[in-house]
């Protein structure tokens, strides 16, 4: 076998929906592609498109340099990594574990990975399934620049923009941390709204045209912003948080009014009334950031 | 004075940001515009680039058959408007009443208005003040079409667009509370993650191009699961709630183990959990709207 040969093989662990979708991407790329789900069965169509089905984890990660990892969570991932035989296998190659999990799993997945001579780095996909291999796709990793460069050329095949955001290993879970954390706080938002507005007899798409317009504003927002909270610039110029606490009001209200828990918002007000309540009622809501940060 | 000129003249009561920026519109576009605030001396600048300042409300709404009202709340409106001198002085004119509160204090403004003779039109602004008078503004109203169609070319000098979102009273301020529930939770998810990202050692500004990556899918999930939701359909697809869920857990332990209250993301992964525990597990996220709506 070249050493080019060998160099665009790969192997993907886990076979859920973004896993089959990885595995689908380096095929297309035209990668020697090996592919292991802890419950068989998932492998089928890959194998179909000229995967190579390993029948077990060891067998998996001996058939590449690289092997990606993207299962539940870290606690799935160490499930088939630590195993004796699969670490042994492993030993000199590299895994890159896209795998979401906290920051600290990912520190502590990397510490193994040194104890055992195996290659580490991590990362995390921030984009669904169907935009893997395409340009929309978004990646980013952490861990030794050095080894990702040397990677890198396999992980293009899975399209899009990929961004090294540095040497901690927990850096790309940390970013997706942050960004989960806008996303699903924002659905919840979103969730909420919905059935509001329905007990109002608003439907989701009378609302929609409207939910789309409030969404837009976000983006710029998070850029604006961004400067002013690195700097501790939290001005309220035209909306004070206190008028933030005040609409949040609102929403509780009508909310309960319809017997609709509002347990979200009153987090979220009780978050403000806090900001209030230490004397930044004239600063933007995002003060909320910097009391929240206090130790 | 002629039927037009009358027809163009408008009043505008309360003179926070909002307020002077739909003055200042109002002017721009040529209109005989008459101000007032409770607290005097936010007329100036409005004054020098041709304002009329009224002494009081009622002398102020006596001066054109339109006035607009943007102040705090309903609590601040009904202290201006239904002082007896104020009310009499409307009679047979039309108030047309920016200000954000929820729909029941709509409903009940507009219940007074009907008793005393005073034509009423609720609305919502759902752009900052910078938009108003430029093509980015977004207006909603709603009340008798008819009056919203007579009013309408006045309302035209503010920019923007303008939606007429039916005649219930408290429909315009139904969608302002929805899509602020929206906008809010979503701002709340912001700061938390900003916290969060801080305590992990990143800036704000190295956190904003990923951010606005994740704001910027909202949007076109909003518009396409709007139809999913009317019908009863909230298929996880390659999304279970289950996966939800799973993120949040990590977003807390991550932020509980720098010290960072949760508590906003706790009462989301409650909502998930209760989702899931009501056996909708495999459905999407937004199953989550269906189950706050179940009386």
């Amino acid at each position: 076998m070249s050493s080019h040969s060998e160099q665009s093989a790969v192997t993907v662990l886990g076979l859920g929906p973004m896993g089959r979708a990885l595995a689908g991407a380096f095929l297309n790329a035209g990668l020697r592609t090996t592919v292991w789900n802890r419950t068989p069965g998932r492998e089928r169509e890959l194998v179909e498109r000229g995967a190579i089905a390993a029948t077990s984890a060891e067998e998996a990660v001996a058939a590449s340099p690289l092997t990606v990892v993207c299962v539940v969570n870290y606690d799935a991932s160490d499930a088939v990594l630590r195993r004796d035989a699969v670490t042994a296998a492993l030993k000199g190659r590299t895994v890159v574990n896209l795998t979401a999990d906290t920051p600290d799993r990912a520190r502590d997945t990397a510490a193994w990975a040194a104890a055992h001579g195996v290659h580490y780095l991590d990362g995390a996909i921030m984009t669904p399934t169907t935009t893997i291999g395409t340009p929309a796709a978004v990646l980013i990793h952490s861990g030794p620049e050095e080894l990702y460069q040397e990677h890198r050329p396999v992980l293009d095949a899975l399209g899009g923009t990929h961004t090294h955001l540095g040497e901690d290993i927990g850096r790309a879970a940390a970013y997706d941390i942050a960004l989960l954390d806008i996303f699903w706080t924002a659905m919840a938002g979103y969730a909420h709204a919905l059935a509001v507005a329905k007990a109002e007899g608003i439907s989701a798409r009378e609302l929609a045209p409207f939910a789309k317009g409030i969404g837009a504003i976000l983006p710029p927002i998070f850029e604006e912003t961004a400067e002013g909270v690195d700097n501790g610039d939290y001005s309220g110029d035209d909306n004070p948080i206190t008028s933030a606490a005040s609409s949040m009001a609102h929403i509780i209200h009508t909310s309960e009014a319809h017997g609709i828990d509002a347990g979200v918002m009153r987090a979220a007000e009780g978050l403000a009334r806090r900001v209030i309540g230490l004397g930044h009622g004239t600063d933007g809501f995002l003060r909320a950031a910097e009391v929240l940060g206090r130790r």
